[in-house]
């Protein structure tokens, strides 16, 4: 068995109302000065507990983070000024994606002599001195338990990843509860997401027994729950179960991480400003197409965890996964073409030499991708 | 779904020869004087990592152990007064359940202003400034992920937890080659601990999906490799799958933890000198058979992680999987009964009051369990 290496935060809360208990942490107890960074749905739920730390003597800011869209390098400057003020010695996130991954950095570079585009890449940031919480308000990014940012360059249009072991956070909060006010199109979006993280990590050329694990059982909750929790979003069995998928998706992440369906996405989101979790969403069965031919029989295991039932061969079986993943993505909400969401063919090409930068990616793929194949596969989602 | 928390290592580092990774790993680049507490037949195996670090300018000190059965409160004393000397800022344990334990408590008390006893419990221990790594040595005890530490009383010969999320080490290498020089006879019994540890935590009164998914993967793991790494020790194959199956067994001690078996074992081991695996191989089967009634869905779910085919109702199929341990523990050399290993009709109310009082473990047993019951378990097994 090859060598892995394995980073989570030491602790996980999980459950409902589980962020009532962000007072009595020992990083919130052993802290003097906290941050909270907040995405602005959220401010009125959190406000009890960030409340009781003021109350117990703690000094308490919080920021109200409102971009649209994934956050820019400007943008997490103006982030970053506030907190160099402010001075924290924790700083707790709470949100999606993008908030968590400001948080993250925020963590890593307030007060640290390092720069934002010094530590752009992998494994370049040399420590985090400030103590890390993160609590996620989707069911999808697996920010909060995973060493990976990203920011989008306001210049090039281009997302760039920040991937360090210290961004990984030291303790965070999954709180089913907080996942219920989501409207059902981000509950789907995010949650295919959180789908294909696992996806991509169990189809990946890097998979692990010890990542596999994760991936079968996230994408099983996921499969079961996703058209639950959009038809009915105070279904707190279902949202928990998401929150569950979403956090096995997270720890694929990491050691494993993701590979074509990321990486073709990467143009859709930094060019065409089109959510994350959409975009992934509608390349996910394409890809699964493509890739299928190198490796049945991981595919046809994905399809048995998606619910398929055994086909006569492996191949039969993954088809059938694809379609099961396409009837689950229809029944959300998703839309199954590019041109849905304003994508031509002119600017397919442009799109495909996106995705051939994202190598730190592509390098996953159980297949590889050529520049016409990311053309074709784009084309076939028209 | 009931809120849980899991606390494991932010650092796992899995695989063949992962050990060799050890001195470039942060903790110990950022360490000065690096303490290591090994297991006595390690030594060598071990000795190329340390004098690396020796060699790039780390102060290094080896203490050798070699203590039988479970550590003493006195033995536990002398490593203290040793590691007190050399005032380590990282303390490295590799080997067993014993030596990991004895490590974690020395990263917690020394320079420490409590004392043992005083910590000795659940969550008595006030914080921890050493840096902390654990090693395994046996796929069986699951404490390099646990924040769970026993010592034996000489004086009362009880076993004495000290429990708290201090202990959880910060990081922790799972080398399976370090398993290969394990003889069989410890191969069967730390492997049928691991195997209770996932058990126990499956059937448990405050089983969690969260932790679920580890229990089951561990089992299926263990139970399909254990004889192989027995009957061939160097099959590095099954030395990988089991040591897999044990850091998911070690998942679910702290968030979970185990139950009857375990407390019903603590006589055996604290009077009667039985090392910790082979008494929960002995007792494992009937303490099943005792618990099964109290939840057949749960029990069944066992037997199929167990490799066992669904019978037609959950009871048949809970049966099955017990006779399915009962055929491993057999293949792999573990005795079935009590009187092979001198325990006599006479000792059993001693052995069930020592039981009785392992309340900590007892309350997460699926059904109650009284002393007449404890003693009748007992008796079907001499």
């Amino acid at each position: 068995m090859n060598s892995i290496i394995l980073q989570q935060p030491g602790k996980i809360v999980f459950g409902e109302n589980s962020i009532q208990q962000l007072p009595e942490d020992n990083l919130i107890l052993s802290s003097n000065r906290i941050l909270f960074l907040i995405a602005n749905p959220l401010i009125n739920a959190v406000k009890p507990v960030f409340d009781t730390m003021s109350t117990a003597g703690k000094k308490v800011v919080v920021i109200d983070y409102d971009f649209p869209g994934e956050p820019t390098f400007d943008q997490f400057d103006t982030l970053l000024n506030k907190s160099a003020y402010f001075r924290p010695d924790c700083i707790v996130g709470v949100g999606g994606g993008s908030v968590l991954d400001c948080a993250k950095l925020l963590a890593a570079l307030t007060g640290n002599e390092q720069q934002l585009t010094e530590i752009v890449g992998i494994g370049l940031l040399k420590g985090r001195s400030i103590k890390l919480i993160c609590i996620p308000s989707t069911s999808g990014t697996g920010s909060e338990m995973s060493p990976n940012a990203i920011l989008l360059n306001e210049e090039t249009a281009a997302k760039s990843g920040i991937i360090s072991p210290y961004l990984v956070p030291d303790s965070c909060y999954i709180d089913p509860v907080l996942t219920v006010s989501l409207p059902a199109r981000l509950t789907a979006e995010t949650g295919m997401d959180a789908l294909s993280h696992c996806i991509e990590a169990y189809t990946n050329k890097f998979a692990h027994p010890a990542v596999d694990t994760y991936a079968l059982k996230g994408i099983t909750l996921i499969a079961d729950n996703l058209e639950k929790a959009c038809k009915n979003g105070t279904d707190l069995e279902a949202r928990s179960a998401l929150s569950l998928g979403s956090m096995y998706g997270g720890l694929c992440l990491g050691p494993v991480n993701t590979s074509a369906v990321h990486a073709l996405s990467y143009g859709l989101g930094g060019k065409f400003h089109v959510a994350h979790g959409l975009a992934n969403a509608i390349l996910l069965p394409e890809v699964l197409r493509f890739n299928m031919p190198a490796s049945p029989d991981r595919h046809a295991a994905v399809a048995l965890a998606l619910g398929v039932k055994q086909g006569e061969t492996d191949e039969a079986t993954a088809l059938a996964g694809i379609v099961r993943l396409q009837e689950i993505s229809c029944a959300c909400g998703i839309p199954q073409h590019l041109s849905e969401i304003g994508i031509t063919e002119e600017v397919l090409p442009e799109l495909a030499d996106i995705a051939m930068n994202v190598t730190r990616l592509l390098k996953n793929n159980p297949r590889v991708v050529t520049k016409e194949d990311a053309i074709n596969i784009f084309r076939k989602l028209l």
